[in-house]
């Protein structure tokens, strides 16, 4: 199995990834999520469940009589915001045909966001050349054979 | 429209992405997909087309007689390496449960890759709390209002 596939299992659809959206933003309650999504309750609540199950978000009552639960990241899902800009990001250059309506990020030095990936031990910039893989080697010792 | 709503449309599909995984990490040939992710001949023939329709693929003629076409990333499929590359690692690191399996990654430089997200801008690490939205800002003048 491979770790992309076993992502997208976890993420890869429309309202869970917009759910998560959310809660990266810092909306932690259903209904919120619901005014800025447009997504279905049912669908939602599915979602969340899902989401849950899979250790990204966890349940917290924030009322006890009656008992109302907000959502949180767990840490795997908190771990998720990164890609999720680098996600929007890439969408943002790619895919959007309406350049008006694009959401502005900002970092706080003060700069409109744009993610640039790096390689976390020599701090270079990752660039698609620089990459090689075990199975890469494995592939050269069956040519080689 | 959301630019992750956007990105999901053209790329939040299993076999979409193993393909685009194939081509990041430079295999060209139908065949060579096909064996590499296991998916079937048919499928991948109509996301290929997909992706292509998209701008993400190009066909090129390798050989005339017969026709034969390899599939190269165009620039906007090849920016979705750092993507895949952090989805991996992602994945790697909170969704797999068999660690024997995981294929290493080495950048350039020669340690074990870990993707790591800055600001192009001021080069520091990329934190949660540390980007804000305009859409933060219009919230504000809502809740002061």
């Amino acid at each position: 199995m491979c770790s992309i596939d076993a992502a997208v299992k976890v993420i890869g659809e429309k309202w869970a990834l917009l759910a998560l959206r959310e809660l990266v933003m810092g909306c932690t309650r259903f209904d919120e999520i619901v005014s800025n999504t447009g997504v279905s309750r049912d669908i939602l609540a599915a979602r969340l469940r899902s989401l849950e199950g899979a250790g990204l978000v966890r349940r917290e009552k924030y009322e006890e009589k009656p008992a109302r639960y907000e959502y949180r990241l767990t840490e795997a899902g908190a771990q998720l915001f990164g890609l999720l800009h680098l996600m929007r990001d890439w969408g943002d250059r790619y895919v959007r045909d309406d350049p008006e309506n694009i959401v502005t990020f900002r970092h706080d030095c003060g700069a409109k966001l744009r993610p640039e990936l790096h390689c976390a031990a020599c701090g270079e910039v990752l660039e698609p050349g620089s990459i090689t893989s075990d199975r890469d080697v494995h592939r050269s010792d069956i040519t080689a054979a």
